[in-house]
């Protein structure tokens, strides 16, 4: 056991565990183990890397603004005020609060990613525990204080071809203009129009008003809205984006005749509508987003099943994103009958389907990817992305899907220090599970070998169309 | 990498990752790897076999009748009208786009079949790509040329003892009749009464005339109709049948009674039934054909959870059976409740139950087969007859339900050529399983010789009762 | 093959397949191979240990009252008549016809449940067939003649150190308080009130009485029977109980205002109460008993999603608990969010989540028990509880949740026998799964070891406030 205490060589990480998988997948990770990132989705903010301010010390960097992190802190009976999610607390007493908690996260691939952050980043490969605490504190506050932990530059030192960024439909996108010329990085905006999609919601009418400011488009009908919402996916599009992304409770898609959806539209901005014309409104509104898809071409990722603020006293007191957004039971085949019934074979229309139900993997998502061009089997999301979570999203989805029908790996995080180890243990995944089809005799090593490069790089690229 | 990039011996494959697990499971393959194949339910017809007519060339032979193939081609942009699957289109043309979407089956079982097949078939080594296309497409076209290529002569050369077709209720059975002198494979019919269960459907009228026609007994009510079925079910019997096949979008069995269910059946001649109670007539049928394999012994199989014709374009364009037929959640334990309780525990009764939504192998199937003497756990179906799912569905049934309540392999095809592989891959992978649990010290090597032999032979032929 | 053809050393069992993992594998193992045994939750009688009486054979003592073992018996054909389950049946001839359907068990924890036994509790190395049956139940009635064979004496030869019962608030648990004295074993109860919540089913009202005799309040209100419960659960505590224990169709947990439920209360006791008002009832006994949990700190335990006696035929003539309860398609996010939003942050409460339906695995629970400092991750149960699953259960769960938010493991088992090897196989599995971790690099073997340790001792220990 001696010889296993210090842990397993890098070169050998994920990379499966009998000895002649092993060395397949060794191989087949040395082909893309450099390879620049692609990173189609995430939410790392525009303006932040536009501002371009040093990070001031560990706990707000790597701690507070994850709520992979704080969740299961708070799980372990930290509370989210200890841990200055809405308010100031010492960030050192949060750094050791997160040390004498990172037990709790053996297992997890947060632990795995700070870990290697520590290590990649800052240098630091001895064990965080509550007595090193505060001295690898310093370490990184000190680095962190160099210019060459700027935002940018780390952008730079991670080798990120692409960046797209979430950006709301009312945005300026001026970060992104101006990011242009101050990175190599190419910084591309997503279009997200969730909160356009929910007439109940609180947040609706200020969506509106900001959008009408944007576009100078009244959004006093859903025609105007509509109009309105395509005009900023072109600006969004000559801004460089490729794509637009949807978050909704389900899949469901179903066209309202424009005379009834009308008629929601005015009961909403009337403070009138009922929950289950609310529900309508934002099936019509998926619809009318794949209908938009289909004329420009701009890529439709759809995020479905998430139950937003399980807990609604941490949502009145810690606002939202705070860790308790949970995963429901998740259809796609049925929800989405309308809509690709629709646009299922149109030529420019593409939709990536994500999900936090793997159950839906090998039903829904790889049947569906299996005989419609234009739809995608999404990397694994969120709790599933993961290592285990990973290889069995691979086992559901290849069998009938293959690989050239799955988007590539997504990072789909705001925490730019995660992205580079992120990446990284998709392509070792990748190369593990690969070499069993391998050993397996399914495939030669040759196809392997094109294989994990165009899961890499050729994949994403291409079905974004970057 | 260099040793690896011809491909894994074929004496490896598919048996495990591990060196000393795959010894095992080497060993245990070798003890079944040339039984004769017992093939209970597929969908080869009698008809191609009695005709033993000449296959003209690989495309029509391997690609445009076999939706596991059409479909990937499709969802990789190649339309189903490029591809011949409702006009003419030159063979070596669709031969020649499949060989430049070959890379799209990586990972897939159906590249493996196909790989397997051009070897052991036709002795084509070579890897099919864009340039030597047409070199094998023209070797190939040579080979079905020669008499021993015609279906009979395959049938033979495969060695398969036993092969059920499925087939109509109105169907004479002429055909199984002249091959019991023409060949020494038992072919034997499967009664699969589905259109006759869909009273709202286009073709149920049609099928009705059929049957009266087929059975001299008038179906204007349904206790002719029934009548019907069930003469013809002992002509099935007669002419070899052992089981009955019915694909129902869910397992629903309710009974009604007597006089509501006339109503149905009258209102659904008047072309006036509604769309529920056409779901209630479904269901009770579901429910009176158990009742009928009660009284006759025919194994019922139950094949529940698709969605038809998901895109109507499609079907109005190329027809049914295009590749767009879906897996719907699926519930076995609730919806058999009522058919359980009368007919669970019956003597002669037996239905084997098959599913494309895998969260019903740990949760429904298996528990069920675990208790109920007549319910049996079929084999991995459709979408999930892989090698990764058909290990998944090893390890979500055998601990509950062990291995003798389980079907044995059924390869479901209507693509002669693939029977031999794909009983071939599964032989492999219950070596692999059944390797794991020697290696794990839950069976021995002398059990898991005993269970290899029985999950190829006796355990099919005793739960089809052939 | 022959090296392997008498098993798999002990010392290597379920301890994985390549060396190198087993390697760590088994020196995990070994950290907790000989720890004392922790049982929080099963349903050992508390009477069968106080009476402390021989056992007579070993069909009574293995078979007849053992559901896991004459379900798979009855699957096989065996009626629950030939096994003794409500009848007098010649003991021999049960064990015969065990051991004449052995085969059937192959591949399940059942089978190497026994087998074990078998060894470690009768020194029986020798096979069980239908040829050695009648020897073997000629030796283990010899050993079970003597008195190291009696309950007490092997809870004290299986070095059990906690063992917790389920027991009836209306149990007056004098069982419990005669075993201090008699066993070094600390054997506490487990309130279980299921039979309270459901007003619609016969034995309600008699609950009711038994409750009123033993509380010694009326309860021909809500408001009562809940102030008995209260009472109970206090009686409950005193002697030495941690935790309560729950079984509902589903999760659900609505509270009613205590006018509405008042009413309903009513109607059961006037015997008119309708199905949806029993299941209102239901679910609000379900939020009344978290909130006393929160009340008292009594570990709420939740086993949801079993649709109990599916056989009513079986039932009528066998009575419950005789292989046909199975399970049911099962959430817990939505279902328990009032109870959650309510409690779910409450100092005091503590909530464990059990389910029959993996698919709840990664999708509820490990999501649940990542957010809320109350909620923890149940053990695999009953048809889960078996070395595939228990390894699906780690993967799904601890990649979310982390280790430290899971129960440790629960037998759950009224096999006294089945204790040791029970959890044996567990240990081995936590090992197996952990060794991989280190393997992959995940985490270090150090911390590997760390983790067995607490989950064997310390986290089920603090799980159930032992």
């Amino acid at each position: 056991m001696t010889i296993l205490s210090s842990g397993i060589a890098r070169a050998e990480r994920l990379l499966g565990t009998d000895s002649r998988t092993r060395d397949v997948a060794k191989s087949l990770y040395s082909v893309v183990a450099d390879h620049p990132i692609v990173s189609p989705h995430g939410h790392v903010s525009a303006q932040l890397l536009v501002a371009n301010d040093r990070f001031s010390e560990p706990a707000t960097l790597l701690i507070t603004p994850d709520h992979y992190v704080t969740r299961l802190l708070h799980a372990h009976g930290i509370g989210l005020d200890e841990l200055g999610v809405r308010n100031d607390v010492d960030p050192r007493t949060i750094w050791s609060r997160f040390a004498q908690t990172w037990h709790a996260f053996l297992g997890t691939p947060v632990r795995y990613w700070i870990q290697q952050e520590l290590i990649d980043i800052f240098g630091i490969a001895e064990a965080l525990t509550p007595e090193s605490a505060d001295d690898i504190y310093d370490r990184i506050s000190e680095l962190l204080a160099q210019d060459d932990y700027r935002p940018l530059a780390l952008l730079e030192r991670f080798r990120i071809d692409v960046l797209a960024t979430t950006d709301d439909p009312a945005d300026s996108l001026d970060a992104h203009r101006r990011l242009r010329d101050a990175t190599s990085t190419s910084v591309i905006p997503t279009f997200r129009a969730d909160r356009y999609m929910l007439p109940a919601a609180s947040g609706w009418g200020d969506a509106l008003r900001e959008l009408e400011i944007a576009s100078g488009i009244s959004c006093g009908t859903l025609a105007g809205l509509t109009h309105a919402l395509r005009e900023r996916r072109q600006v969004f599009a000559s801004a460089g984006g490729t794509s637009t992304d949807t978050g909704v409770i389900d899949a469901w898609a179903t066209p309202l005749n424009p005379v009834d959806a009308e008629r929601l539209h005015r009961d909403a901005l009337a403070g009138s509508i009922s929950a289950s014309d609310a529900r309508a409104y934002r099936r019509n509104m998926l619809f009318r987003l794949a209908e938009m898809s289909a004329e420009d071409g701009l890529v439709m990722q759809l995020h479905a099943g998430v139950i937003r603020n399980h807990h609604s006293p941490t949502t009145a007191r810690f606002g939202t994103d705070t860790g308790h957004d949970l995963p429901a039971p998740t259809e796609f085949t049925r929800p989405l009958q309308d809509l690709l019934e629709t646009f299922g074979t149109a030529t420019n229309f593409r939709i990536v389907l994500f999900t936090v139900d793997e159950a839906s993997f090998s039903r829904d998502i790889a049947p569906l990817a299996g005989f419609y061009p234009s739809v995608y089997a999404g990397a694994p999301w969120w709790f599933l992305d993961a290592p285990r979570a990973i290889l069995r999203y691979r086992e559901a989805v290849s069998e009938t899907a293959g690989f050239y029908k799955t988007s590539g790996f997504i990072d789909d995080t705001r925490a730019l220090c995660s992205i580079p180890v992120r990446h990284d243990m998709s392509r070792r995944l990748d190369a593990a599970y690969l070499a069993t089809l391998v050993i397996d005799g399914q495939i030669t090593a040759t196809d392997a070998e094109t294989l994990i490069d165009d899961l890499t790089s050729g994949i994403p690229r291409s079905v974004f169309r970057l």
